[in-house]
């Protein structure tokens, strides 16, 4: 596995790879690995003749009050990780590699950014976005993979792709769970015996809330205040939302029509969960449509 | 010569170039087609396996003051002229093709925007880099050719360029002129002749404030000065501005010192002419350096 820490170095790598006429698959990360990143490389091994891993704590992505100098950083576990998962180069730029200047160009996110998690993080897509376009650019994929545990990050990458015509595709992976529902999620260890219990009820919820549609429910706060009352009667948590919008455009919805996200975000003592399901009006799950 | 006017088959014979290995030289226009584009067409196509030009005129970087609608253009012309100058694909999208909905994403630009012909023109520069990553992604350029006539186009091109990590080269083709210095333009054809005699004044000027530097003189103002008191002298034109900047910076010197642009606009009776010179403390003139 190549290790590449410079532009000058990826541009080359990207060159050759080009040159040999080689599709690439890329996964963008802010390392800590973890399982969901390990189920989006291999399906990106599956797909690709090359697989581009980045490793990149983010700087812009993080508001005044969220804590940049403190997020998790292992680089040899993460490096032994991208080895296992027979990842071809591993991109770990220095925050002054990829941000040399004060940039004269930004970019900014006008719309699905003020829901969901975004709603109390104001200004994270305008980095989310600004990294990856430099990211797309200096890696060139042929399919850029994502998971879908982060529905609302899928839809403003989708809108970036979308207005701006970049020649990539999108893959949005569905989420990992555990054998009782509950999403993999790195922040799941910090959850106490009782809490850990408790979790998969938030899948639960949002599959209960899926089977109203299913049988025939058609107005949003009906659903929407069902799976907040499946929530508060079977965990100790504290729910920060449940939403109900229309997917990927994430606006509301009168009457449920089309594509539809369901999602939640729950705070437990140490740990704030989130979870959702993406479905059709019929209630029907099948792949996540984009390009909306 | 392909005409293409769908994003789909852009995107598919661009695929098709990539796939055959072919390098790609992209000239980005609004139409109306003149000697400063087909030169720029001619160097992209010694430099290059094959040439794309778009024809678009681009509402977003039109003010509300300034009448898109009016704006030249002569379609069955500027094919002729691309066939002439061996053009391999024309891209001519409609504005719906360009702009099918709302963006979610916006580019502003926040430096080299505010001086010279910026200054009158807010929000422009917006609309340039915005189009201009969309047709950069569809049609993914080795080289990307600009006329250093429009100096500031190429200034704020080269910030996007150097921001967001495009794998492209930026071209800088140095201004085209008439044999008595007059920069070539369009609007020339609108002076009248007594105008049309004084306007090579206008390099005169900026080649004396460049004798300036070359003899010793470092103090920008003396020099604007200097280069404002010749066009007063010589021509019945009105000064918009002249001004000394480092390039491709666009700061204000207080002392020349390392690239600097002389440029300037004056307006004549049915005509506004712009023009400069960009060259080295020594006052030596040579290939523009960029990536800055």
């Amino acid at each position: 596995m190549d290790i590449v820490r410079s532009i000058k170095e990826i541009n080359e790598k990207v060159e050759s790879f080009k040159r040999q006429g080689k599709t690439i698959g890329f996964v963008p990360t802010m390392g800590y690995l973890h399982e969901g990143h390990q189920h989006l490389m291999k399906t990106a091994g599956e797909q690709n003749d090359v697989v581009i891993v980045s490793i990149f704590v983010n700087p812009l992505q993080f508001g005044p009050n969220e804590d940049f100098d403190r997020y998790p950083r292992d680089e040899e576990r993460d490096k032994r990780i991208a080895i296992q998962e027979k990842v071809d180069l591993l991109f770990m730029p220095s925050v002054e590699e990829m941000y040399p200047k004060d940039a004269s160009i930004q970019m900014t996110v006008q719309s699905r950014n003020d829901v969901l998690c975004g709603k109390k993080r104001p200004g994270h897509f305008n980095g989310v976005v600004t990294v990856l376009t430099k990211l797309f650019h200096l890696t060139q994929p042929t399919r850029c993979y994502f998971g879908l545990k982060d529905a609302q990050q899928v839809a403003v990458i989708d809108s970036l792709v979308q207005d701006l015509n970049f020649p990539i595709d999108i893959i949005a992976v569905p989420t990992v769970r555990e054998e009782d529902g509950l999403a993999k999620s790195s922040r799941n260890v910090y959850l106490s015996t009782k809490e850990r219990e408790e979790a998969p009820s938030l899948y639960q919820a949002l599959e209960a809330g899926r089977k109203l549609v299913v049988d025939g429910e058609r107005n949003p706060d009906t659903i929407v205040k069902g799976v907040e009352h499946y929530i508060q009667t079977r965990t100790s948590g504290k729910i920060d939302y449940v939403e109900l919008l229309s997917y990927p455009e994430l606006e509301p919805v009168n009457q449920i029509d089309g594509q539809v996200i369901l999602a939640t975000a729950v705070y437990f003592e140490k740990a704030r969960l989130i979870d959702n399901v993406i479905f059709q009006r019929e209630g029907i799950k099948s792949d996540v449509t984009l390009g909306g």
